[in-house]
C-alpha cells in the first residue's frame, strides 16, 4: 500500500469512513484490532433491542471518523496541528477500546477481576508500538494525557470526547431509540481550542445540553434497562460459578462440549 | 369519490399519509383549507433556516396523520371510539389551524389586533359546518372541548396533543435542527385513556421528558433565534406603520404597485 | 399474557414493531425462534460491511411487521381477510426462515448437503404445530401454498413478498449501501388482490421498477462482493475438510479446544 | 468579516454547510442571490408533493456544499487544484442558477420568450464581476467552459455535475419520494480526474447506474407527474393571455388589485 492508497468503508451512521494513511490501514488490519469484530459494543442489550448487534470494531472506526472531522474543523479555525499529531490522535482513538473483552462489564466483575480494560488497552498499545518500531510513541503519549497539547487527549478522553459522541450516536442508531440522537455534527463544528484546552463555542450550548440529556436518557432507557441488567447479572453469576468450579478442579460443561481445566484461566 | 376511494400523499416526515374518507377529502379540497398552502408554518424562520419553507397545509395534514395513528393505537388497546368520533376527531385536527393568516404572530400584533387565530378557526369551522349541512357538529364540539369524551379534545389540544407532536417533529425535520427530534411514534404507542382522560403509560416517561426538553431547545435555538425575532419585529413595525398611514388616508406603496385605501382594512 | 397485552419492539428500520396476539408472542419466545438471534442475516458480508451484523431473528420480525402493514392495507381496500387468516399469515412469515443454520449457503455446500433450509423450516413448523395442538395448521397451509386464498401465500413467498421487501430494506440499512433503498411503504400501499392473486396497482409501477433495480444493485455491490464470496468459499473449503477429517475418524481442532467425533454430525 | 470568520448553515439534507471565505459570504449576501429565496426549486410540484417548497437559494447552497466535498476529495487523491481555482469553482456553482425566474419553464414559454435562464445567469455574473472588480473572472471562465482545467467546468455542468447530484437528492428529500435517493456521497468519493477530464473510478459503476435510474424515475414519478404538468400548462396559458391583453393595452386584474401597463413588461 502506497501513501496515495485510499480505502472507504460503508458506515450506515456516517455514510463513508475514509482511511487514507498506510499506518491507519496497518493498525486496522492487525489481529489485535480485527479481534474487536467479535465483541459487541452493547453486550447483552440485544436481548431487548434486536438491532444492537454492532461491534467495538465498528464503534472504534466511527470514533476515528469523528476524530478526523474534529481535527479538520479545528485546523480550519486556525488551530495549529502537525500531520504527525493528527495521525497520532487518530491512532489513539482507533485503539482506545482495543483492550475490551467480550461482555467487558460482566467479565470484570467475575473472571478478570482487578484489571480494567483501559490497562489492557494500554498494554496492547505498548506491544503494538514495539512491533511497529516506535510508530505509536506519540499516540501513547496522547492517550496517556502526557503530551503537552492537552486538547488532543481531551478529544480522546474527556466529558466531550469523540468516543462518547460516537457511541451515543451509534447506539441510538442501532437500537432505534431516538431519545439518544445527538447533534454530533453541530457539536464538532462548535469545538475550538483555548489556552491549549478543548472548548465549545458559546452558541453550541444547546447542542451540549441536548447531548447531556440524551446521554442520561440512554442510560435510563437502554443501558440500565431492567432486562439488560438482569441478563448481565445472570452472566456474572454463571461466570463466577464456572470460575469457582474450575478453580476447584472440576470439569465445566459448555457447548460445544469441551474441557476447561483450571490452568486455562 | 366513493367510500372506497383512498388517496395517499407523500410526506417526507412520515412516508405516506392516507386519506380514506370522502368528507376528509372534501375538507382538504375546500378553498379554506387549500389557502393554507400559501402560509408558512414557521413564518420568518427561513431567514436563518433555509429549509423551513413548509406550510400550515402540510403541518395540518401531518397532525391528521398522527391523529389517525393515535386513534388506531387507542382502539387497539380496547378504548371504545365510534367511527363517527374517529372521523370528527380527524376533521377537528385537520382544521385546527385553518384560521391562521400569514405571519400570524406579526399580524396579530399589528393589523389584526384583538382577534386570535383560534377564534378565526372557530368561525371558519362554523361556516364550513353550515355549508356541509351539520357534518362538522361533532367536530366542533370536540374542538371546543365540550364533548363528553375529554380525551378526544386532549388529542387536539393539550400539553401533549398531536398538533405539538407534529410541529416539533416537522420543524426539526425541515430546519435540520436535530435537537428537536422527538420519539413521536413511541409517545403515540404509549398513549392510553384513564377515566376518560388522555394519559401516558408509565414506561413512556423518558420519551415525554425528551419531548419537553426538545420543545424547550427548539424554542431557544430556533423559534426565539435572535435573527428570526428581529425579522418578525421589523415586520410588525412595517405593518403598524402601513396601517397608520392607511388610516391617515395616505397611499401606501407596495410591490407590485397597488392602491390600498383605508377602507380595505 | 392476556389477549390485551401488547408488546412493542424498537426497530431502527421501522421504528416500532407491535406484537398484539398471545400466539405470536408464544412463537417469538420459543427456543426455535430465539435460536435465530445467533444467526447473522448476511453471513460473512460483515467482513466488508461492518454494520451488517443483524440477525435472522430481526429480519423475521421485520417481515412480520410488513405483513401486518400489508394485511391492514388490503383490508382497508375491502379485501376480505378473516382474523384467523391474518394471524396465520403473520405466523407463516415469522417462521419462514426458522430452518436457517449459521452461514446457510456455506453449510449447504459442505456439511448439510441435500437438505435445504426451506425443508428444515417446514419440519420445524410441523414440530411446533404438534406442540401447539394444531394452532399452526392454517399457517402451514399458507406457507405450503395449498390454501385457497393464493395471495396469502404470495405475500409470504413470491417475486414481491414481504420477505424480500424486508431483507432488501434491512440489508441496505445495516450495510449503509443506499443503492438498495426501496420504497417499501409505497409498494405496500400499492398492493391489491385481483381474482385471488396479489397484484400491484398500475401507478405503483415505478416503485416496482426501482425495487427490481435495487435488488440487482444489491447483488452486484453487496451479496456478490468479491471479498464476501471469497470468505464464503474459504469457509466451504474449511468445513468440507473438517467433515472429511471427521469422517475419517481424525480429531478436528477447533477453538475452544473440543473433541468432535464423526458421530456428532 | 475577516478571513477567519466561518459561518455554518443548517441543512436538513447534509447537516451543515460551511461558508469559510469572505467572497462566498459576500456573494450569498448579495440581493441577486438572496432573490433566489423566493423562487421554488420545483415550481408547481408542490400541488402534488406538499413538502416540495424548497428554493433555488437552498439548492444552490447545497450544490456549493457538494462542490466543496468534491474538490476536497480530488485534492486528497493528489489532483492539483489551486486555492484560486477552488474558490472560483465554488462561486461558479453558487451562481449557476442565479438567472432563474419564478416558474422558469412556464415563464420561458410565455412571457420571457427567447431568453434562457442560463443567459440571464451569465449576464448577472458579468454584472457582479464588474461590481466586485473582476473577482469573478476565473469563475466565469469555468462556468463558460473555457478554462483549461476542463474538470472544473464538468463539476459545474456535465452529465454528472454537482448541480444534478444536489437537485436529485434534495428533490427526493423534500418530496419524500424515495425512488430518487442517490448515493451522492459514494459518487463523490469515486470521482477522479484523468487527462484533465472528470472521471468515475471503475468500482463506482453501480452508484452511477443507480444515479441514472433514479433520475429517470424522478422524471416519471415527479417532474412529469400529470397534475404537475397540467398546473404548469395552465399557468403558461394564463401568462400568455395576460401578455396578450397587456400588449393590447387592456387592464389586467390581479390580486392584490394593481395596474399593469404594457410598458411594465
Amino acid at each position: 500500500m502506497t501513501e496515495r492508497k485510499r480505502k472507504i468503508v460503508n458506515d450506515p451512521v456516517y455514510g463513508f469512513i475514509t482511511i487514507d494513511h498506510p499506518l491507519i490501514f496497518k493498525l486496522i488490519s492487525h489481529p489485535y484490532y480485527q479481534r474487536l469484530r467479535r465483541i459487541h459494543q452493547m453486550a447483552l442489550a440485544q436481548t431487548v433491542y434486536p438491532g444492537a448487534m454492532h461491534t467495538r470494531f465498528h464503534h472504534s472506526l466511527g470514533a476515528y471518523h469523528l476524530m478526523s472531522c474534529a481535527l479538520s474543523e479545528l485546523k480550519g479555525k486556525g488551530i495549529h496541528i502537525t500531520p504527525e499529531e493528527e495521525l497520532a490522535a487518530k491512532m489513539a482513538i482507533l485503539l482506545h477500546d482495543v483492550g475490551h473483552g467480550p461482555y467487558s462489564h460482566a467479565l470484570e466483575h467475575s473472571i478478570v477481576e482487578g484489571v480494567s480494560h483501559e490497562e489492557i488497552s494500554r498494554m496492547l498499545m505498548e506491544a503494538l508500538n514495539k512491533e511497529m518500531d516506535g510508530a505509536l510513541t506519540l499516540t501513547i503519549e496522547i492517550f496517556n494525557g502526557i503530551y503537552h497539547k492537552k486538547f488532543l487527549h481531551q478529544l480522546v478522553s474527556s466529558q466531550l470526547d469523540v468516543d462518547r459522541l460516537d457511541y451515543l450516536n451509534r447506539d441510538s442508531f442501532f437500537t432505534g431509540v431516538s431519545e439518544g440522537v445527538i447533534g454530533y455534527d453541530r457539536i464538532i463544528k462548535m469545538l475550538t481550542v483555548h489556552h491549549g484546552e478543548l472548548m465549545v463555542e458559546e452558541k453550541g450550548i444547546y447542542s451540549i445540553e441536548k447531548f447531556i440529556v440524551s446521554r442520561r436518557l440512554m442510560y435510563w432507557q437502554v443501558y440500565l434497562h431492567k432486562t439488560v441488567l438482569s441478563a448481565e447479572n445472570m452472566l456474572v453469576k454463571v461466570l463466577s460459578r464456572a470460575k469457582h468450579l474450575a478453580q476447584a478442579g472440576q470439569e465445566v460443561f459448555c457447548s460445544p462440549p469441551c474441557i476447561i481445566s483450571s490452568t486455562t484461566w
